[in-house]
C-alpha cells in the first residue's frame, strides 16, 4: 500500500508486514462476506449455517482490525495486539469451517485460502511486534 | 433486549449480562463516533488528535463486537472472549483519553462515561463466561 | 441523545428528529443483525434466506447511516439525503420481508417493527430537511 | 474477483462491472480510512477537518456498499441503485475535498484518485443496471 508511505510521522511497525496484514485483512473480509452469501444460496444451506455465521464474524473482525491498523496517530500497541489475536482466532475458525466444505463448494475453498493467508499475515505482524 | 429471548435454540451465556454488554457496546460505539466528530470541530483540534483516533478505534471495535455477540449460531467462546478483551483494551484507552479532556469538553465527559460503562459490562460478561 | 447537545458548532438540522433517526437506525441495525442470526438457527432456514440477506443489508446500511448522521463537521446535506433514501429502501424491504414471517417467528415480528420505526424516522428527517 | 464466479445461482448484473465496482469500493474505503488518519497527524490538522470528516463518511458508505453488492441472494435492484448513488455522492465530495489538498499532501492526492476511480466504477455499474 503506497498510502502507508505518505503518513507524515514515523510508524512504529515493520511497514512491509503491516501493509501485508492490512491487505490480507481486507481480502479476507471481502471473501467472507461473499462466501456467507454464496452459502446462503446453496440448496444445502441447512448444513452451512455454522459456516455462514463464522464467515459473518470473520468479516466483521477483519474489517475492524484493518481500520485500526490503518491508523498511526497516537499508536497503541496493546489494542493492535489484542485485535490481531482476535483475528487469528476468527480466521483459524473460519478457515477450518470453510475447509470442511471446500470439496463441495468452490467459494468455501477460496474463502478458506483467504482465511489462512490472513491468519498467517496477522501472526507475522504479531511476531514482528514482539 | 427482548430480541435475545426469541433466539430459537439455547444460548450458552448469562442472557442478562450478554444483553447488558451488547447494549453498552452499541451505546459506546455511538458515543465514540459522535465524540470524534465533536473533537474535530473544536478550535483546539490539534490537542485532540489522539482522542479522535482512540474514539474511532473504540467505535470500530465496539461495533464489530456487538455484532459477533448478537450471533449464537455455532457459538465460538474463544472469539467472543478475544473480542471482549480487545474491547476492554479499547474502552480503557478511550475512557482514559476522553477523561483527560472531560473538564474542557462535555462530549469527552459523556464519552468517557460510556467507555467506562462498556469496559465494565465487557469485564462482567468475561467473568460470567469463566 | 445528550451527546448531540455537546457539539461545539451549530447543527443545520432539527436536532430532535436527527436524534430520533440516529436512535432508530442503531436500534434497527441491532435488530437486523440478531434477526439474521435467529433465522439462521431456525430449522426452516431454507425458507428464510431472503430474510437473512435483507437483514444483513439493512444492518450495514443503517450502521453506516447512523455514523454519517452523527457527524456535523463540514456537513453535506446531499450525502445525508442519499443515505436516508437508501435507508428508507432497505428498511421498507426488510420490514416487508420480516413481516411475511412475523406470524411464525417472534424475532421477525420484532425486527419488522424496528424496520418500520426506522423507515418512519428516516422519512421524518428527510421531510424536515426539505 | 474469482469469488464472484462461484456464486451458485445466476447474477442479474454485468459480472465484470460488478467486480470492478466492489474492488474500487474496497480500495477507496481503505484509502479514505488511511487518509483521515494521515490528515489527523499533519501539523495543519486544523485546516483538514472537513477532509477528515469527508474521508470518514466515504469510508463508511463504501464499506457498506461493497458488502451489499457482494450479496446476490434475493437480489434487490432498488437498494443497490440507492447505495451506488450515495457512493457517487460520497466519492465526488471526498475526491473534490482531497483534491484541494493534493498539492500539499501526497495521501490526499492518492485518496482523491481512489475516490474518482470509485465514483466512475459506481457510475459504470449504475449505467449497466439501466
Amino acid at each position: 500500500m503506497p498510502m502507508l508511505e505518505t503518513y507524515p510521522k514515523s510508524i512504529n511497525l515493520d511497514r512491509q508486514k503491516l501493509a501485508a496484514a492490512i491487505d490480507a485483512l481486507i481480502a479476507c473480509g471481502g471473501a467472507c462476506t461473499a462466501c456467507a452469501d454464496a452459502c446462503l444460496s446453496e440448496d444445502t444451506v441447512g448444513e452451512l449455517t455454522k459456516c455462514i455465521r463464522t464467515n459473518l464474524d470473520c468479516a466483521d473482525v477483519c474489517a475492524a482490525t484493518a481500520r485500526v491498523l490503518s491508523r498511526h496517530t497516537g499508536y497503541d500497541a496493546n489494542l493492535s495486539r489484542a485485535l490481531l489475536e482476535a483475528c487469528v482466532t476468527a480466521c483459524k475458525s473460519c478457515g477450518d469451517e470453510c475447509g470442511r466444505h471446500a470439496g463441495h463448494h468452490e467459494h468455501c475453498r477460496i474463502c478458506a485460502d483467504a482465511c489462512r493467508s490472513c491468519e498467517q499475515a496477522c501472526r507475522d505482524l504479531l511476531t514482528a511486534m514482539g
